[in-house]
């Protein structure tokens, strides 16, 4: 079959890889019918990530069971499904709760980071542990919605859960890329008086001033219209979504005494300048971790279905497997307005 | 000054009786400048509340501190103000943080109700304890949003706070009176998947899908729908705003294993009978219990200044208070298709 | 093998049975080590449950799993296993949370109860779904303290749970037999300042008052001592193990204000007459149902094996199962101060 | 009157200053019965906190009322009370829950560290907003732990109650200096299997398994030894009470996967060097603030009444306060076993 490789920095491929088959006999094979890039991936992309390469990418996609192991409970070759871009063991109490990234064995991989699962940028893929990692896919759920529904979606409404946000509060969401977005979409769920969105990029604005929030551009005094706003005492709670040091410490100075930063944005900075004084005078709560996917999908399924949560229109391009090499040149460089682009992998 | 006044069932008078004095050091008079009838008013109005008559009635109300005693540290003459329709002793912890209704010395009062604080359908009202019992009316609430925000509004938020809605769940809210209608808007605060409304009034049902409920009359099988649309299990919370036996029981029918009810509605009965078995078997929370109002404005004025939260469409007459005897029969008798009227005391 | 069946009000029997079959693919057979009879076997002893016969009972057991299904993920056969008194289908979201009893299907079941499930008094038995109904038995752990995590101390700990009680806060339990000691045991784990202990058995308030309670016998005044050394207010929460519609009520009026009454106790009546009055001036959360016994595995089980939850002082009997008809009758008429029997299936 | 005062780094004097007034009409002046010196004050003595020098210092003291000011409503002159450490604005809704150092107003102060409120290491002192600064002493609560519920005490339990630890899960507390030893005691209010207490200091690790913790010489392999304890997963929560670099660090590092780190100590590090790409793995919540003191009574004053809680053990020496230039030198070299001074004005 056909699959996005890494070979190198800026060097992903599509190229031709052995035909995947089920890990054990509780995993399954999926055919993918769609697959998204991540703006994680461009960690990959850089080379970030590791000196290896040879890997298959990509751990955003939907499709439909093609083969499945005689211990699956939950599913049957023919199902559509959506597939948790990361997985734990599955078998201990937090991946039975969709916890998986606080697996009690410690086993939490992503798919296509070289930590022996494929990747979904392909035109099929192994799944272990298939009851804890797929969701069907629900009537009133469009492929562009399961899509966001098996990371960006997630990531970012696991920003605001984590921001604890009460009815009436002010909120600030630190970048408004397409988890930014997400977390946006995911704050207004909690009933808060106002979202402040911070960023530089005007069309990352737009964006977010179309789902209801209050643009903020940072290169035109934008924290510094949060404070005033807030009578200075800056907002009850953020959620950074970037993951650069600048943004994390500006995320601390938007929030108020007893607030709390709740960081989806990833950050691989081992030491951080953390302001303890500041933070300490404040009496802040500061959060931060990888998505455990699943754990997510009671709540936003329903809503997805029900029309509650309309988060697509972040799909801005559309390109075929083959096309990946362009594909991803295009997001790393962010040319044409992209915010997020769908691959076929029938093309 | 001029006020209305309880003579007997069916009897409210507006009557002329003495000018209210400040209760204490910590006490206020405040000039009303608006007032409402609420539905518990009718309870008083129908001779239910107490053998005794030739008190002051109403306990929902706006208007200006004319007197103010010198131990109040947080107004001052001249201040435009909302006044919780219920106090309590304004020194204990709970009432420090709002919990007028669990004050640990047993004093919550409601005004109008004769229990020693004068009704606030009147031209001016004496507070106790203004500390704890006022809060200053900010820019961007009307006067209509701040009678609201004096009772139902809080009652009807109380309710669906009490309903630990979480984000994707389904609600269902039995009773769309002014309260009902309050909890609706209340319940969409914390991201419901759906809200079913319930009632048999199609004018309460419109209001209730013109906030974007799921309309359900109950006398064509709307209780029915209601399971049917959530696969026979239920809703995972039920808001009752009626106080009548049939409702409350309604409620307890339409909520899942695991779920909540929280009940707002009015009920005097000592003895109603609860389906234990029932109960145990789904695993049920019930709740029940009169709003403490100044516990919610720190989350509901700012939901309302900004827009998020528009609950004054509920009034529907507005009436000088020389005119409180053809209100209140105007009201009992649900003509004119009232949901709520506001009352001018200048008039 | 040898089970204990219901023949008939007042009538149980050590009968020859069937040997028992794995359920399915994901179930497993265990053959039992020891079992206990629960307050709730004795609904069924009296006739209460149903008008057939001929089943077993018992749902309190701890054994060795014997066979084993190809699906099971998380067990082997020889593994020494606790088995969750009430199961579901083990596969829907609540279930694999341990939330059995909220079966997003409807299927929750208790052993030997006449659903499809067998008898636990008896020398083996088929679990379905084994790995949501399991738990291995850890080091630390005696038998005694295994068969009490299978259902009484987690629904003691799931009442205490559901009280909500906060550091410093006052307590009831009422009904001190071995659920409501259970549900001492566990609220002591909250930090309340005093926990009252009502009943009006001697034997029941000393076990109490041994595990830290205030014993308050309600035949000398118990419930107005309660009421008087709370100054009249009532205790913050109030756990009810008894489910008799007097003692339900009891806890209604020794709660305070904002308090919440969690029944743990078995109440069949579908019409308690609810003072709905009382509890709106409270302003209280009721809280009932089944305890989700797997649920409360990762919490309780640490707690055994540390030493810090030392629940076996409750078994005041051990016999055979050969024994199995008078240790029914000794329990039932209360002889010798049983206060819980163990049942060893190898006699 | 005679106060200590702060006259340069290591030179702490006992002068004789002007007798204290009441601040304001809410405000009160309270004759001293006993003062502690605590931890934080050790900052002040060794320079660390502003170049000023002339004022007094200390923020740790209990005494009765000799002067009220006539807009206070909950106490009188007479009334023996305990002082919060830390004031707020006393007005503003953070302030009347006791969220004191979230004041809304930013005005939270700390007595005795020049910031316009005087020390309590003295014969009297003024309070401003006594109805929010002060509680009365209760029966049961004897001088000793009066003075601990003024500050240290509520920090300690602060640390735990944000530490969020549910029944039977694993606790560690680096740091057993008296801050340390509160968390501790605090910590097992919330049903914890074990908790852990890191030191290097034999005697605070006697005191800590005096107290029910297990013992870690963190110069003989405690943090290891925990995380072996653990099974290499780490701790559930951790609570810091040190503040140095090295401690956060640590307690970063004994955290499990999905953990809560809660810290008490004192850091004016404004770069401490956070290993962010640790905490993303990990998902952690990293928590810290000063103590809103008056906001715990509630919990801890009837646990120290009914004689739950025991925590006067860590006064090991009593002087007068004409000896408070000895006692802070003993207490800052450590000597005799300190662990905590207590200070009688009258001598």
């Amino acid at each position: 079959m056909r699959a996005l490789v890494y070979r190198g920095p800026e060097d992903i491929r599509c190229e031709t890889v052995p035909d995947p088959t089920p890990p054990d006999v509780n995993g399954v094979v999926v055919k993918i019918e769609r697959a998204a890039i991540c703006g994680s991936d461009l960690h990959i992309y850089h080379g970030d990530l590791s000196p290896e390469q040879g890997y298959s990418v990509g751990h955003e996609a939907i499709g439909e069971i093609v083969e499945v192991g005689s211990g699956v409970c939950r599913f049957r070759s023919g199902d559509r499904v959506l597939i948790s871009g990361v997985v734990g063991c599955g078998e201990c109490i937090r991946c039975r709760h969709g916890e998986v990234t606080a697996c009690e064995r410690d086993t939490a991989r992503v798919f296509g980071t070289n930590q022996g699962l494929g990747g979904a940028q392909a035109e099929a893929i192994a799944v272990p542990m298939a009851d804890a990692a797929l969701h069907r896919i629900p009537e009133g759920v469009s492929p562009d919605q399961a899509v966001l529904l098996t990371d960006i979606l997630p990531t970012g409404y696991r920003g605001a859960e984590g921001a604890e946000i009460q009815p009436g509060q002010d909120v600030a969401v630190v970048g408004c890329g397409p988890v930014g977005l997400m977390a946006i979409l995911s704050a207004q769920l909690f009933g808060p008086a106002r979202v402040f969105a911070l960023d530089s990029v005007p069309e990352r604005l737009a964006a977010a001033e179309g789902i209801g929030a209050i643009p903020c551009n940072i290169v035109s005094g934008g924290a510094e219209a949060v404070l005033a706003a807030t009578s200075g005492l800056g907002v009850h709670a953020v959620i950074e979504a970037v993951g650069a040091d600048a943004s994390i410490l500006s995320a601390l100075n938007l929030v108020r005494r007893g607030g709390i930063v709740s960081v989806v944005g990833v950050s691989t900075n081992m030491a951080l300048p953390f302001p303890m004084a500041l933070a300490l005078i404040k009496g802040i709560t500061f959060r931060i971790g990888i998505c455990p996917v699943p754990r997510f999908w009671t709540q936003l399924i329903p809503l997805v279905a029900e029309g509650r949560l309309k988060p697509e229109f972040v799909f801005t391009h559309r390109m075929g497997l083959s096309e990946g090499e362009s594909a991803y040149a295009l997001f790393a460089e962010r040319r044409d307005g992209v915010l997020k682009i769908m691959l076929d992998p029938t093309r």
